[in-house]
């Protein structure tokens, strides 16, 4: 029968996972210590044989690294056709390499829109109104003895810039616009999605939008083109005072520059949930009572991790059942490598 | 000339101060440094002689302590008409001894909304999200150590349940939409203010109102009525695992039996920004990771301290000018003492 990889963490969708491939096909869990015992595995009359799609989560890297182009060919030459990526970035895996040898690769997008675009907008009131420092005084007894009368201000009025208006972006405007904060946006081109109330900035016009942001949410995918994309020439372009918040990928924020913007009070505070080299966390940041530091917590909910992993192993249902998943990840669906 | 007495810390308005009564009133500055020299400063011939209406922070009670009978019976015999008190809670005013004496006693309802309103939505989050544990683990150089997998939650889809429905519960309600979270709310009587998405439970579906809370947000004013409403009868209505949050007054929990609903597994989180002994808080609360803890901050932002005292400088004005400002305290506006 037709086998299905697990390669990495499947923890709340474990009951309906067997359901959705019952009579269709043999689930493998991917057991391998390393990389050479995967890779053998793969090889004809391997553990893994036979298996023509795969659930990937990004802990897998842990034991077997990321899914390079050694990985990637090993794959494509035991027959697998499809990878369904437990998550909305999918930087762990080549998908050049995937497109060139044929393996259509999908992620999660919708799935993981709320519960990121709910950490930013924490982050955003957390660094606006300095919660996060005023609970480390609160419990070190000090109640409110560092807190600065006037550093502190409200959403409602001020400009949300985000960078990357995808599915995560989208839904911080709506939270955003709730206040109603005014939200500002900047992507390769308008996404036809976005509300009338929300302005769109292309390059030309980025400038402009920079200089009348409070509020500075990345959300671009990190690709080459994106990496140290927020960096000393952006950040000077924020009026002075100006917030950064980052839930995407820690290496699309140029950590130096962020640093150095702190330190000089260009920036009046940030708020992070990812790192350029997780789980270590550059000690720096502790120095700063104006930063707000999460542990990559993005999509951590039981809801959400639940919808993510249903949704990852229903497109591999599809595609066996109908030849074709869904949310296969831009580079499958347009002709040029996406920029933003 | 007439003389309008600021009492208590006026920070951010102190230019619009000078405009709003130049050529209409003297302002003199209560700098009494305790009770009897205040007591003393309005007598006949006093230093506070002559002051008809008079501007009150909370912050005046360091020095001369509350708006108790004593301090009212003063002011009235000095001929003061109006209080208006920056803030939204006026429980340190003895208003009904005002309105017995003649003193209109106002507060500040809107303009605080918006702050109070943005710290329940971010304590609420904090504390569904496991966002305030997390940030502790991360400083620690645990990374995620600590987060059980789980235990997390998205807001989307939940219940809210706002206890007090005035401007403050309204403004929650409406972030609590943008998710969409379900929004049930009990007052003493329907809020016509409120939408129809907001389903409105009595007396008595109370406890059936409870029975389906996932996160009961408190709103109520402290009066007699509501000192320890929350306590331990409501809380175990409320279903395992729910999570309260209190931007009200601290005295409106009753604190052992919220700690006692944390300690044996019944709540799931707390979110507290105020308490019953401030700035004094009992350590018990620092014993629970899935506390989050601010500092009475509700109202703590540039934005909204300024909106605040022009909006309590504007009633004095509009009293000496038309003889009767607007925000007067529900206890002036009703024949009834109302209940929540």
């Amino acid at each position: 029968m037709t086998r299905v990889m697990i390669c990495g963490n499947l923890a709340w969708a474990q009951k309906e996972c067997a359901e959705l491939f019952s009579g269709l096909a043999d689930v493998v869990v991917m057991d391998s210590p390393d990389r050479a015992d995967f890779l053998a595995g793969l090889r004809p009359g391997g553990k893994y044989a036979g298996v023509v799609v795969l659930y990937r989560h990004n802990i897998s890297a842990d034991r077997i690294g990321i899914f390079d182009k050694e990985i990637v060919a090993a794959l494509a030459d035991a027959g697998i056709k499809w990878i369904a990526h437990n998550g909305a970035g999918y930087d762990q895996i080549d998908v050049y390499a995937c497109k060139e040898k044929g393996i259509m690769v999908s992620n999660t997008p919708g799935a993981v829109d709320d519960a990121t675009a709910t950490t930013a907008l924490y982050l955003m009131i957390s660094t606006l109104r300095r919660f996060s420092s005023a609970e480390r005084a609160l419990r070190t007894g000090a109640w409110k003895a560092h807190h600065v009368a006037g550093e502190a201000h409200d959403l409602t009025g001020r400009t949300l810039a985000v960078l990357g208006l995808g599915g995560i972006g989208l839904r911080l405007a709506e939270f955003a616009h709730a206040f109603p904060m005014r939200v500002v946006y900047h992507s390769r081109r308008p996404n036809p999605q976005a509300p009338a109330w929300a302005e769109y900035f292309g390059a030309d016009r980025l400038d402009e939008m920079l200089s009348q942001t409070d509020v500075l949410s990345v959300h671009v995918p990190l690709k080459k083109e994106t990496e140290g994309l927020v960096g000393e020439s952006m950040i000077r372009k924020l009026p002075k005072g100006a917030v950064i918040v980052n839930t995407a990928r820690g290496k699309v924020l140029d950590e130096d520059a962020v640093i150095k913007a702190l330190e000089d009070g260009h920036l009046g505070a940030v708020g992070l949930d990812v790192y350029p080299d997780e789980p270590n966390v550059n000690p720096r940041w502790l120095d700063f009572p104006n930063a707000t530091l999460l542990p990559h917590m993005g999509t951590e909910t039981y809801d959400s991790q639940k919808k993510m992993e249903l949704r990852a192993l229903t497109n591999l249902r599809d595609y066996l059942t109908k030849g074709m998943g869904s949310d296969l990840v831009p580079e499958f669906t347009t002709n040029q490598r996406p920029g933003l």
